[in-house]
């Protein structure tokens, strides 16, 4: 079978379409013939050597989650069987023809979307799903702050807080991202420059949002314990903008607020399955229902992989980048 | 009625012992006979005008914590009669002969416990209750770090904690204190100079804590963040260290980390009178039963208002400091 493979940590040059051995499932797990990879920035620092791949997955093969058909099935598996619709968020290894997952990781492919489109749900959705929704329980009325909500997990986590009816206040550097943002229901878009602070506070009357989903990392963190109400809850998803800033302890006190780190691909499996889960039972009935619909940048086919790699790394993406296989 | 008044702004000197109008219970009120007031640090505060008092509370008496009779009740109060003995957190006015609680929020005091030593209950053990175990979910098997833990709210934790069989790191800079609380039944006693975040890990076999319970603040940040476990709960109680330090947000992902500050004295009286019923469901029982042991430093009389302050105010105390009326 042929897979992406990175020949040595580098650019996005490194990225080669070789033959591999096929994988093949030990107990418990699934082999899924891939119609389409998700691309994650964590595959850009794998790619460059600086992210750890968990033991059981192949450390040249990127790739966090996928979209396809079960192939074939290991022992003991009662969850799918051969020929069964899936996606799902895994280890590594997903850019590749056929990819192994455990098999109660996978959830169905909601109906009514088409395999190549559903490579684009189960990172982002399971993200903002787990973060906003499981860790932080934002609910209806509630208002969430989404940075950076231009992006994969930005989009998801919009539209599953729309579904709920929670007001969404999203930023972004690039006001064209913003306006496409507004074309997926956001009311309040707030400009990242230096005022986006006092913007938020204008929009909740001062009030402060209740979630914050940080996409971002320490240059806003200043600027978010000016904005989080009584009782906020403070995700951090990512820090691609950078990792340190000053905390105010006294402050967080006053407001009985919190903030919480979160991160995937780490997790021991029973996690993975129990988020999986909830997954399948709270949030996949909404793209059946048109209220989630993924937000699909472009599709590359796997040969084009390097410059699918280095659109993401030139940050301009608005949604997922997916290789087709 | 007699009470301690702050006269003005200032020292200890400022508190005065005089005649005041007796209060009145409105509805949902009753008015306690005090046996005991207990000292905490939040009164020093207010004598010297840094602390606002919430709604419906005298300026000028501090006291958050009693223990008595229930000498009258309003209208429509039903949790509590006349002649019952009694303690409580409550928002101010506590420093009196008879002080005006909202009834619901009233405890009774534990079978076999003086009403003067119930004094020294309240407000130490519901804030290391709500804060380790409500909130954080402190559990059997887990291990809490408790930073001065020759406090009142420390030494209140260090017994919930034993008493679930929890493993107890407490740290102070003070090694009498931690003679103390080994006295206690603290397992680990670390003296909180620049090594202890070293001492901790060897006493964790470098897995760290699951819960910090942080009386402290700022100068402990770094760390607190280089012992807490993966999944750890840092709650801060107190800041009288200071309040700033800096935050490292990849590795609060990388440890699935949270970081949450809390008060008691600030939340609306539903959450108050929900506290004092759960405390009174899993706590009180441990009295009785010997598990946990009221911690006092001394009694000193109404007169002597000044004199405890002044000792609090110097940190010489271990455990809880009383005024007796």
């Amino acid at each position: 079978m042929r897979a992406v493979v990175i020949r040595e940590s580098g650019g996005p040059e490194v990225l080669e379409l070789r033959e591999v051995p096929r994988p093949e499932p030990g107990p418990g797990e699934a082999v899924v013939r891939v119609a389409a990879s998700g691309l994650n920035r964590a595959d850009l620092l794998q790619r460059r050597g600086r992210y750890p791949v968990p033991p059981g997955y192949p450390e040249d093969i990127p790739g966090l989650e996928l979209a396809g058909t079960v192939e074939s099935v290991g022992e003991g598996v009662t969850s799918v069987a051969v020929g069964d619709a899936v996606m799902g968020i895994l280890g590594g290894g997903g850019y590749a023809e056929l990819a192994m997952s455990p098999a109660d990781t996978l959830v169905p492919i909601p109906e009514g979307i088409e395999a190549v489109t559903a490579g684009a749900i189960p990172e982002v959705y399971m993200t903002a799903f787990d973060a906003a929704f499981l860790q932080e329980g934002l609910s209806a009325g509630e208002t969430l702050l989404v940075h950076a909500v231009g992006s994969g997990v930005g989009t998801a986590a919009l539209q599953l807080a729309r579904r709920i009816e929670a007001k969404v206040i999203g930023t972004s550097r690039t006001p064209e991202k913003l306006e496409r943002a507004q074309g997926l229901g956001l009311e309040h878009a707030v400009l990242a420059d230096e005022h986006w602070p006092g913007k938020v506070l204008e929009i909740t009357d001062g009030r402060g949002v209740d979630v914050i989903l940080d996409l971002v990392g320490g240059p806003y963190l200043d600027g978010n314990q000016k904005v989080v109400a009584s009782r906020g809850r403070h995700i951090v998803v990512g820090v691609p903008g950078g990792a340190e800033g000053v905390l105010n302890l006294r402050a967080l006190m006053g407001r009985r607020a919190s903030i919480r780190g979160t991160v995937l691909r780490a997790r021991p499996l029973p996690e993975k399955i129990e988020l999986a889960r909830a997954f399948a039972r709270d949030v996949l009935p909404g793209f059946g229902a048109g209220e989630l619909s993924p937000v699909i940048d472009r599709v590359f086919s796997a040969e084009e992989a390097a410059e699918a790699h280095a659109r993401m790394e030139a940050n301009q993406n608005f949604g997922k980048i997916l290789l087709e296989w």
